[in-house]
């Protein structure tokens, strides 16, 4: 590691969780340097839900390269991209009866939460965007001002404007319908804020803990603000691409939001790709006005094509409710055998949460695992989660092995005596 | 066409400049899906300095597909990335006696610039960051705040804060050194705005208009900033990568930045990639402070160690100054013999511009180019100026042919009637 | 009142409330140039405590003209400002325990709003104030952001920044703690905003509808901010100086708040006076660092001095008991037999609310009480609530033949046809 | 002064310039507790242009008071404010042809200044704002965004928005007009800032150092501003009310501006008072927009009519122009005789600056006086001009007495050993 010591700057961050030099993947494995096999129940944070270098999208990619196809193309027109846009129009767009324009942005999720903004602020001429506690979306400043992570906010070194936080789902309790918050606020014209153009969303915040918004809480967001004219930006960068089991996490609630952001798992192949999904009456962009170099990242649309094939049928969806249920199935027991009892399960699909609301103790199982071959993060405002995010394709037997590994780990943890490590923050964008 | 005209968001750009649909590509030439070809003086905007395909980048990339190297990591550690690292201290570093740290950022210009405006705050805990009109950073809230195009501005929909423009060299004309308006500025206490922790700059202006930033001037600047404690970032992200013959476009002028920003032709072969490099005593990162989910494109690490090779020797600084003499001369004689005496010829290296002082003739022109093969886009506030970025492995014939059709195309549109169409504005991020 | 069409701007708002030129006052009342006569239960917004021109005060007042003292010092040393200051030690300071440094501003509510966000800001070094939800504080841009109103905050033009909102005591409904949301945000380091550097409270909100934070609220408040170093600010600028029958408004919920900004009554007299009261280890003022042409107006010391010696017995705190009695049980008749059941009487002191919950009920009340000669005002976000702010010294018969004409004036509102006019909003800084 | 070093914040500023206890004064003259005298050339900075207790205005007063005269009337009819508005009309607009609104703001320059920013940002429902370095508008945050003094603005604790300095006349020596940099941007897309609401100016910079602009200067910025819509804000809360010689600093160059910031000596007496003029169809405001509880001080509108009569003819003008002539022909003798050449006498009527290139000996000019029984200032960014603000009515042997003074302060600072103190950085408001 001596190299990356000597020449990568303070920033760098999972390196440390998982100091090894990787060399090779393939499905839900990875192996290193010193040929030590992973599974892999991170997914590059949720980029890689078809699995590392899935065999159909790479035979797709090395047939374009020997063919010399387009790689870099701005945002000029590319039978690459042409096929992109036509199969997402048959196989997620008008199955759901959608209509939506797509914004190609730099190949960034934080790049299509700006251009999301800016297009909300521009459609409605205000300024102010709503967000939640514990959101994710981003380090660039647009971003970084509605997302709530401290360590990430406090990179910023000026204050971050024109954004309001609001309580997120249960986050006052079960008890608490925090969104009566939201509606007094709403019908009070002293509320202290003008009226905002824009709220964004994350329908299960993961890097917020995994937070899984209730359905009816979702729904009563959505007409709220539809009745004051605000409109709803849903970031489903990390939910999205079939996560939760649909390709978009809010089907299950029927929204219909004015803004969809969409990247990790679009290319399908780790790729960077990121696009903004518009409603076209809102699409009031001119020319040029938000640009970006990579826009046209031509590799990540031919796998992003192959990936959408996924989506033809609904094997991929009922694999992922199995899983799920497997998922929540030895959680629950090993929260129950192991654990105290303020213990709590969480998630939907594949991507789960273990809130042992102890940071210290979930860094020690991850700092384990890692030694037992295994790849797995926390989550949450202080690390206190443990968060499942393996690929959407995994065997059922490597995602058994991975739990029972994660069992063993907290029996291992358990016996240690409680370090005063505490994890370290982290983030993505 | 009518996929993207049905799909695509108005933003879209380039596109109406070049409307076809593009295939292939290898070298400096590209063809469209009826065959025809095209000469490419646009080079993805300066993404493309060693052409399309370059076959022995291509080669590398298959190997490393084939072998099923690791695709994504964020920011843990692979070969690749490793293999990179290594390759630029021995290439670039070690033989410009540079010491930097290299931060992966998201892998667009525009990440890198916010990484690099919030790491110079934060060294500093000052907020204010001076730029320079016309100068073109990028399209999320902090670079788009140091960013001088009124349309991508507008763009903002919210107020752009905590920077503060200057006029470059140049810009009051040839006999104002517009360094005595800052130097009296930073002497005077009630200048109306706090020490600034940064200064950010492009040595020459590309989307600005192929503004070049005299030797002396960009020396006095760096003094200047010294002398009161404020860091200097070079954003090299579309002149560095070789276009102006060197590396780094500021080795001309013997300067040591603090912070410099790369992406565009890093990779090599148009994937995307930025980084910022820092001088050691500012890498006051937290872990994690600032992160992004495609910060580890290690397609990008194979192809960026491959064109790192072109500068273990000379050559390819050799070929540009070969090519930018060329140019200039066949400009300049364009000029003389076609052109208003107002018309001017500006550049270094391989980035040459021809400010006609029309807009309208410049869209003119580079639409009949793009009728006659040749891929050129124009530059400047209005759009004023024609602006040449051929690959610099381009070979002499193809830069001696696009030079002939630039000259038939200033023909072409001088006989046709003065259109009142005039050039969208247009940017890259 | 043609002059004042013609030459006065429209912003001008309460003269189209009291449509009439006036002459003279005396106590609590008013006479117009045609003779009219008026009972003030708006006392200048709280302006006029001890009422219109206090013969005690007036004569002090003018035996300073006729021995030329000292009238206009800047913050220049004088007799009337040592006199000011010394008195206000000896009958306000130490019979309560309290230490504090006064700093005299600019005279107007919103530069002691302004002063003390500085000085907050200054001595933590952080930058976000939390403020309450109708709260208001001011119409400088400092202050207006800590404002509710949102015809106010419009004005503004530009972005409010660095301030968050909160929901006041009671607006969720009397069951709903609404410090359990603060409570929640501030140990949730992923609350998305910075950690604040004052809360800035009015403890009963007199333009946002005269609403009344209970004591336990307020105490608990106190502990939440102290716990987090938050420094806690009172604007008793409309309910201090007396109003709620002690000094400070505070005082009965025993808080002990590191700023207070005190105004409007504190001269006795309706002249420009303002303070703010600092805890001598918050001092963290550099001389001149918050100057002002105003801060030295030396008449207003002079009745500043002489309506301090009402507080060295407790004889107005009791006639402010007794008449806020009276108040009280006259209104919960009103509302008893002529209002709907959602009618509500809230106040301290002598300020009081009866919030009808309908503003084109209140505006007409309002109308017709200028027409029987009382003047008052409606307060509450949409003007819904009728306010009640008689000079503390009015007598009782006054003061019961203005809430005679209060009733009279329900009645005969209730007869007239419910009109389309809705009330203007207004605000006072 | 105990009691001041007791009670009163660190924040107290002019009384540690002159510290004593300050008791009677008259025209041109103070007595201190200890019954010395003292010649005022400080005018309490500007506010006293009519002297001290004017025994005229004085009468005026009391006679309102024993009359029961309105005192306090938020911004209701009153006949004292009738009778200046109609004064103001006449004896002001009128003659000059002008048309102007009348806002009465709170009774604070800074706020009149918010006010005319706020009513120009709404009038064009732009954001941006011009002002000059070393400009001086005010303490609260929207003035102090256009303010250019480094303490002041640092005490804002906060960033300080959507404002942009500009260079003032002479910034960059006699020879640079600085204009160009102005007109080069506003022509310039690129620039860097969105087009700006207004430029707000000071046509004679009085605490940025007495520095007056030219009038081909400003006549070149009235054109420029105009040209591309901008609105003209002049500020002469300083050297209006006839500290030029006119009663407006613009006569002389003719200028038209949108609004005009009046407060210091408008009412005469030192009394708070502040308006904004408006030109008719920029009165955009809303009623009650901008509001403040001070805003009807009619004891400063009974002065303030008072006042008005001085310009009913032109003999202050001529006593301006008389004093102004000896003021400057004793500033040069005592350069010329004292100083180095690069002393500089600056001015217009009767606002002269001695510029001594010296911050420590215009302290020590200062205090010495002090002792001489003279009240004078510095001014500029770093305290390095002695400010000469007499009031206009002083009569002659007063002037050349005061005038005396400075020369034997010179002398007698001349030969103190040169001490290290440096001058308190000060500013008003």
């Amino acid at each position: 590691m001596e190299t990356f010591d000597r020449l990568e700057s303070q920033v760098r961050s999972y390196i440390r969780a998982f100091p090894t030099v990787f060399l090779r993947s393939l499905g839900a494995k990875l192996w290193d340097r010193q040929g030590r096999e992973y599974i892999d129940f991170f997914s590059g944070a949720g980029t890689l839900n078809y699995g590392h270098n899935n065999p159909r999208f790479k035979k797709s990619l090395i047939e374009y390269l020997q063919g010399d196809g387009i790689v870099h193309s701005l945002d000029m027109a590319t039978e690459a991209k042409e096929r992109f846009l036509e199969k997402l129009e048959e196989v997620v767009f008008r199955p759901r009866g959608l209509e939506y324009r797509v914004q190609f942005t730099g190949p960034t999720g934080t790049n299509a939460v700006e251009a999301a903004l800016k297009a909300a602020r521009k459609a409605t001429g205000r300024r102010q965007v709503l967000f939640f506690c514990n959101g994710f979306h981003g380090m660039t400043l647009g971003a970084l001002a509605v997302t709530g992570n401290a360590l990430n906010r406090a990179g910023a070194g000026v204050s971050l404007q024109d954004a309001l936080p609001l309580p997120f789902d249960g986050e006052l309790g079960p008890d608490v319908d925090t969104l009566d918050y939201l509606e007094a606020q709403l019908e009070n014209p002293g509320r202290g804020y003008e009226l905002p153009a824009a709220a964004i969303l994350e329908t299960v915040q993961a890097e917020g803990g995994v937070k899984v918004a209730r359905v009816p809480w979702l729904q009563r967001l959505e007409r709220l603000l539809k009745r004051h004219g605000i409109l709803l930006i849903v970031d489903d960068i990390q939910v999205g691409c079939g996560r939760t089991g649909d390709f978009f996490s809010f089907e299950q609630a029927g929204l219909s939001p004015d803004f969809v952001c969409l990247s990790k798992s679009l290319s399908g192949f780790g790729l960077p790709m990121s696009i903004v999904l518009i409603k076209p009456d809102l699409d009031s962009w001119r020319p040029g006005e938000h640009s970006g170099t990579f826009r046209g990242n031509n590799l990540a649309f031919v796998t992003a094509s192959e990936a959408l094939t996924y989506w033809q049928d609904d094997n991929l969806t009922k694999a992922v409710d199995r899983n799920s249920r497997t998922m929540r199935r030895r959680l629950l027991e090993l929260a129950q055998r192991s654990l105290p009892a303020a213990a709590e399960v969480r998630g939907r699909g594949m991507i789960m949460g273990l809130d042992v609301g102890d940071p210290a103790l979930v860094f020690r199982v991850c700092r384990e695992a890692f030694q037992r071959g295994l790849i797995i993060e926390s989550a949450g405002p202080s690390g206190e989660v443990l968060k499942l995010l393996p690929p959407l394709t995994i065997d059922s037997h490597e995602l058994e092995s991975g739990l029972s590994r994660i069992e063993e780990c907290f029996d291992a943890a358990a016996m240690q005596e409680s370090s005063s490590a505490t994890a370290p923050a982290q983030g993505l964008g």
